[in-house]
C-alpha cells in the first residue's frame, strides 16, 4: 500500500426532502451574499431552484443567480461568475445541479480571489491560494464533483478545444445536498450516463500496479457490483427511491478517493474521453462506455489476472483456471453488455464519431508532450490503437446477452 | 435507506515513518501547548514517546505527559489530565496509542472546558459545548476511535462498575497517524484482539433490519472479507506491512460510520460485551469473540436470510437453498472457527468468568431500565439468554476446522 495524507471534511446531507433545508444550512456558514449556479433548464422546470431561492429568502440570504451551466461547461460562464462574486461580494458559491454545475462553481470559487486567467490553474501555470466555500444541491449522480477535489471545464484556444481538469484540496465542497427524489425526472439516458461516469470513477482506480490493496480492492469491487444491482432494480422501477439513494451515495464514495487510498491510479480513458466529449459535444458518461472497454481489452495482456479479478468479483463469472484470460475477456464483454442494456453507446459509429478524427483527437490530447495512463503507461501509438479499437467495435456483431 | 448527515473531516496521514511528522502536523495547527497521553508501557519501550517528543521541541512545542492509561481505561486519569489542561493552558491533546488512550483523551478534551464532572456527558445528563482539538498516533488498530465520534470510560459509582460509552462530533480527532510498523511490535493477542474488535463494529452496522442498503452491505462484506483475508497473511508473516497496513486503515474504516450510513445498526453485543470485560478485566476483543456469535445464535431466526448473506457474501460457504439456516449457522461456526484460530476467546471459562455472575452482568448492564439493540430489541431475559449462550459453550466440543 501506498502513503498517503487524505481529509474530506464535506459534510453529507441525505434523504427526501433535504434541499428545503438548504438555505438554514447556508445560514450555518454565516453565508450572507451566496451565488447559485445552475443548468440549462431542469432545476427551473422542476421548481428545484424556486425552493432553493425560497428557502435563502426566509433565512434573509442575499442571493445572486447564474444559469445555463451547459454539459462539458465552457469558461466563459466561468469568467461570469468571477465578476458577479467581486461585484456583489459573494461569500459562497451554490451549484444546483449535476457535475458541470458544480465544476463551474468550483472554478469561480478559485477564480474569484485571483487577478490572472482562472485557466491558469488548469493549465497548471499557478496554484491556487483561497477560494470561496461551495456547496452543492446535487441533481445528477455521475461526477462525484460534490465530494471530491476536481473540476473540468472546456476553454477554446487558438483555435483548439482544451478540457481541462483540476484538482486541489481548496475545491472540496463543505457540504453536499443528496435527495435521491430528484433524481426521478432524470431521462433514462442521463441516468445511465451517470452510472456509466461513477463506474469508470471506480475502475480507474482499481486498475493499478500497486500490490496488496485488499481493502481499496474490496470496497472499490463491492461499489461496482451495487451500482450494477440497483441498475437492474431501477430497469425494472425508476421510481424505486432506494435503489435511486444507492446509487446517488455510490457516485459520492466513487469519487471522494476512499476508494483509491494508498494506490497508483490510471485515468488515462478518463484523458482520452475528454477529447471525444469536447469534439462531439456528448455526454462524458457516454463517452466512457466507449473508450473504457477499448482501453481494457488494448491493457489485458498486462495484468490479466487482475482483470479475471474483476470478471470474477464483479460480474461473479467462474473462473477459467487454464485459461484465466477467457475470464477476463468476458469480464469486458458484459461490461459492454451491461453499458449495452442501460442505452449506452459502444463505438465511434454510435455517436456519430469518425474513425477519420482519430488524428485530431490525439492532438487534442496533447499527447506529444506527455504520456497517459499508469497502469500501463501510454504513447501517441497506444492511444491511437485504443481509439481505433473503440472506433471498429461493432456491437451487432457481438454477443449481448 | 436512511437520511443522514455526516462529516468525518478527520485527516489520515498514513505510512511507514509518518509518526516523526506529528509535531510538523501540530504546527500546521498553531499549537502551543500540547498534552501527550500515552499507555502503561510500550510507546515508551519501543522509543515511539521519545520520539514524538523529539519531534516537539524541534518545533518549539510545549509539552506535558499524561502516561499509564490501561486497557478498559478509567476516570482517575481523565480527572489528572482535565486538571494539568486547566493549570498548563493546552490547547491541543495528542494520544499515542491505542482505543483506551485516544478514549481517555477524548474525555479529557470535552472535560477541559467543563466546570462539572465530565462523567456527567457519558451519563447523558450534559451535552459538550466545546471540546480541546485531538490528535491521534495510533499503535492499535482495533478500535477506529481515531476516526469516530465515540469513547468509552469506566467509572465505579456506588461500589458499581459503570463502563459508558458516548459520542458527538466534538470527539472527533482532527488527524489520525498511521504507521503500520508501529504495529509490528504488538503481541499477536492484543493483534487478534484488535481483529475481532474492528469486525464487531462492521458486524454491529451490518446486522439491520433497514431493507435495501446493498452499498453499505456490500462495503461492510468488502471490509470484513479484506480484514480476514489479510489476517490469514498475517499468521504466516508478522511482518508483512501490507497485510499490517490494510487491516490498520480498515479498523478506521470499520468505525468512522461510511460502513453505517442510512442503516439502523445494533450495537447490543458491545455493550453485553462491556460489562465483561468490565469484570473480568479482559480485552474489549476477546470479549467480543465469546459474545458476538453467542448474539447470532439467539438473534438468527429473527431474519435467517441475513446471517445466509454473511455466510455466503463473507465467507464463500456455499448456500444450501433448500435449507438457508444451515448456511447461515455454518457462517457463525465459520466465525467462531477464525476467532479460535487467531487465540481468541469463545466461552466463559476461557477467561475466567462464571455463570454465577450473569445477574452481577445484568445489574451492570443496568437492564431493567432500557432496551439494547435494534436488529433484535432484547430485554433481561434475552440479554441473560445471550449470556447463558457464551456461558454454556464449549469449543472442544465443536469442529474448528
Amino acid at each position: 500500500m501506498l502513503d498517503f495524507d487524505f481529509q474530506r471534511p464535506t459534510r453529507y446531507i441525505f434523504g427526501r426532502g433535504k434541499e428545503t433545508e438548504v438555505a438554514k444550512v447556508l445560514h450555518e456558514y454565516n453565508v450572507s451574499n451566496v451565488l447559485i449556479v445552475y443548468g440549462k433548464s431542469s432545476a427551473k422546470k422542476t421548481g428545484l431552484l424556486g425552493r432553493v431561492q425560497t428557502s435563502c429568502r426566509d433565512f434573509l440570504i442575499n442571493y445572486e443567480t447564474l444559469g445555463g451551466v451547459q454539459a462539458n461547461p465552457r469558461d466563459d460562464l466561468v469568467y461570469t461568475g468571477i465578476n458577479i462574486c467581486k461585484e456583489k461580494k459573494i461569500d459562497f458559491i451554490l451549484a444546483v445541479g449535476g457535475g458541470s454545475v458544480i465544476d463551474t462553481a468550483k472554478a469561480i470559487a478559485i477564480g474569484a480571489f485571483y487577478e490572472g486567467d482562472f485557466f491558469d490553474f488548469y493549465l497548471k501555470k499557478e496554484i491556487p491560494k483561497k477560494a470561496l466555500p461551495i456547496g452543492v444541491v446535487l441533481t445528477i449522480p455521475a461526477s462525484g464533483s460534490e465530494g471530491s477535489v476536481s473540476s473540468v471545464i472546456q476553454k477554446e484556444i487558438d483555435g483548439v478545444v482544451i478540457k481541462q481538469g483540476f484538482a486541489h484540496d481548496l475545491l472540496i465542497p463543505k457540504f453536499a445536498i443528496l435527495n435521491p427524489e430528484l433524481t426521478y425526472s432524470l431521462p433514462a439516458y442521463q441516468t445511465a450516463c451517470g452510472i456509466v461516469d461513477m463506474m469508470a470513477h471506480v475502475m480507474e482506480r482499481y486498475f493499478t500496479n500497486t500490490k496488496n490493496v485488499s481493502l481499496t480492492d474490496r470496497l472499490c469491487e463491492g461499489v461496482l457490483q451495487s451500482i450494477i444491482e440497483n441498475t437492474e432494480y431501477l430497469i425494472r422501477d425508476p421510481y424505486d427511491y432506494d435503489a435511486r439513494a444507492n446509487i446517488m451515495f455510490a457516485g459520492t464514495l466513487a469519487h471522494n478517493n476512499i476508494l483509491g487510498l494508498g494506490r497508483e491510479q490510471d485515468w488515462a480513458t478518463h484523458h482520452l474521453e475528454h477529447q471525444l466529449s469536447a469534439l462531439y459535444d456528448i455526454a462524458h458518461g457516454a463517452g466512457l462506455a466507449i473508450m473504457f472497454p477499448a482501453w481494457m481489452e488494448y491493457t489485458l495482456e498486462h495484468n490479466v489476472m487482475r482483470f479475471c479479478q474483476f470478471a470474477h468479483r464483479v460480474f461473479g463469472i467462474d473462473i477459467d483456471f487454464e485459461n484465466p484470460s477467457i475470464t477476463a475477456t468476458e469480464g469486458i464483454r458484459v461490461l459492454r453488455a451491461f453499458f449495452y442494456k442501460i442505452g449506452m453507446p459502444l463505438s465511434f459509429s454510435d455517436i456519430g464519431a469518425k474513425k477519420e478524427d482519430i488524428p485530431k483527437l490525439l492532438d487534442m490530447l496533447n499527447i506529444d508532450n506527455h504520456t497517459e495512463g499508469n497502469f500501463v503507461v501510454l504513447k501517441r501509438q497506444d492511444c491511437e490503437n485504443i481509439y481505433r479499437i473503440a472506433s471498429q467495435y461493432e456491437h451487432n456483431k457481438h454477443r449481448m446477452i
